[in-house]
C-alpha cells in the first residue's frame, strides 16, 4: 500500500522562536498589527510504501524521530492518508 | 474573537525542492529507503483578533501575500480555529 505522510515539526513552546518573533514584528510594518504569536516550524510531505498503516506509521515516526525532527527543541504530529 | 491560523506554506510541485531531495536521499542511510518524495515547506501558526471568521480569513490571507509565502515559488493553505 501507498502512502502520503503530512508532517508538522514546530518549535517547542518552552523554546524562543527567533524566525516566528522577527516576523510577529514584521506583522505591524504590513499593517497587521492584530497578529501575534506568530510560530514558524516546518512541513514536511514524504511517500512511503507499507504493508499497514500501522507500519506505515511506525516508519513515518522513524523518519521524524531520526532525520526530521531534532527533539530536544522540535516536537512533531503527523497524518498518514493511503492513496 | 480570538483565532488561531495554522499556515502551510510549501514549494509549488514545479518547483526543484533541493532540502526536501537531500533528505529523501539521507532516508536511504538510516535504514528507510521506502520513503521517496520528501519536500519541505514551513508551517506557520498565529493568533490573531478579528470581528469574524470572515475578516480573520481576510487578514491571515494578506499575511501571507505580503510576508509569509513567496508566490512565485511557494503555495499556502491555513486553517482557522476560534479560541
Amino acid at each position: 500500500m501507498r502512502f502520503i505522510a503530512e508532517i508538522d515539526v514546530m518549535p517547542k513552546k518552552e523554546i524562543l522562536d527567533p524566525q516566528g518573533k522577527a516576523v510577529t514584528g514584521s506583522m505591524k510594518n504590513v499593517g497587521l498589527a492584530e497578529i501575534t504569536n506568530v510560530r514558524i516550524g516546518k512541513h514536511i510531505t514524504l511517500e512511503l510504501v507499507a504493508d499497514s498503516k500501522e507500519q506505515a506509521a511506525e516508519k513515518v515516526d522513524a523518519a521524524c524521530k531520526k532525520l526530521l525532527a531534532n527533539l530536544i527543541m522540535e516536537s512533531y504530529v503527523f497524518e498518514l492518508a493511503a492513496v
